[in-house]
């Protein structure tokens, strides 16, 4: 019987590239009631660190693969030096975190993207999610705080999406759980006109979104990332709420609700 | 009641910074029957890496010290690169196991080394170990993987001596467990004479250990890890080996056993 709600929220390199934004946000998360769990993404320090190691970023056709240097610096960057900062962050907060890759307790499972048009290397996408663990976890109280790094069962780490992420461990959660999923972004929301911030479109259904699409209002790097919340919701997910940094606060009332119907 | 045996092992550089004796070792881990605990320390990528990114080691009086950006550089390697490449290869290895830094579910609580005649930076003298979850862990067939970075509980990561964690988590875990502490480094045991690979003093009692001092036989750099070993073993841990890799395997009967009588 799912009787709880359990919200997942994830955070992009808006929020991770800024230690005051971070700290902030950290404190609001900390305080958020209920079983919870956070992603995050990568932000620009692996590419500092990159730099830094004199590599060069490897693009095909203008994307980035990521191959075996790069797969080390993004595993020390997202699942070292994010993840920890922001589990140590979490813990003085009061907020009982455990930072964890995909190769955690087997928590989540990908395969090495299959080569078409281009081979994006050490690139992960998702088969499971250890949903059962997860769930020892936040039985415990304990708040997993899930890095883009993903592995294959066979001894590959592999680097994933942070969004696929978030919307793969929520769609797994809600066979136990209400699951809410929370994509915190730079905008207050999806908007109706991109210079106007507070032209927040509030509530988006399965009809409008498609809509929207034809009326050119949603643009071309949204399109990707509202399809996977649709996915979210098809697969069970109960809510989809797009934002910035106060998407989380009860205080906030200007936000993206998703909805199918 | 202790009717169990939790096997605690600590491996070092030596084994590290070997792909082949690292997947050879693991693999061996993985076979070992019951509730066991993985520690790892450092090796040298943390040098590599540092090096690649033009860092000067910092050093005092000819020890290491851990500024700000060392500490960025381990926190990368140890809890991210080594941790995550170890435990996906014992994933691969059928071993349900969990990577954790001293931060995760706030495992290891330290403190930052008081500052007597040298300033070591962040490094973290440990104080507590959260054995109530670390046995929730083991309770679920999972298998902890530690690196040697612990937290303050204050938001600040610690680098911390592996061989220290090995011990303090061993005491910790003697309240619940029969809990055996094996250390593998570079020899088959203590050795009677270094230039005779094969000269292990298989048993040393306290009483032996202080003849050996006094003989000279253990030298310089064998006194703090034997002595922390006898403490661990005053503190409830059962019982004390130091081995080579193939201390962990069961046709292996040569290595040092430590014991209190």
């Amino acid at each position: 019987m799912k009787n709880k709600t359990l919200q997942i929220i994830k955070i992009g390199g808006n929020i991770i590239n800024d230690d005051n934004a971070l700290t902030s946000f950290l404190k609001d998360f900390a305080l958020l009631e209920g079983p919870k769990i956070l992603v995050h993404g990568g932000g620009k320090k692996a590419t500092e660190v990159s730099e830094a190691m004199g590599l060069e970023p490897k693009m095909i056709d203008g994307r980035r693969v990521t191959d075996e240097v790069n797969l080390e610096v993004v595993t020390m960057v997202y699942a070292g030096l994010l993840n920890k900062k922001i589990t140590a962050l979490l813990q003085q907060y009061n907020c009982n975190a455990i930072g964890l890759s995909g190769a955690d307790a087997n928590c989540i499972v990908a395969h090495k993207r299959i080569v078409e048009d281009v081979d994006f290397g050490f690139a992960g996408d998702v088969d499971t999610v250890n949903s059962e663990f997860v769930n020892v976890l936040v039985q415990n109280k304990i708040t997993p705080v899930f890095c883009a790094i993903t592995h294959d069962k066979k001894g590959q780490l592999l680097n994933t999406n942070a969004d696929t992420i978030a919307s793969e461990v929520s769609i797994a959660m809600s066979e136990l759980y209400n699951t809410e999923l929370n994509y915190v972004f730079e905008f207050k929301g999806v908007l109706l006109a991109i210079e106007d911030k507070n032209s927040v479109i509030t509530e988006i259904n399965l009809a409008k979104y498609e809509q929207l699409i034809e009326q050119g209002i949603i643009s071309e790097g949204m399109i990707p990332k509202l399809h996977n919340c649709f996915i979210a919701l098809k697969k069970g997910v109960q809510k989809v709420k797009i934002g910035d940094a106060s998407l989380i606060k009860k205080t906030n009332n200007l936000y993206t609700t998703l909805s199918l119907k």
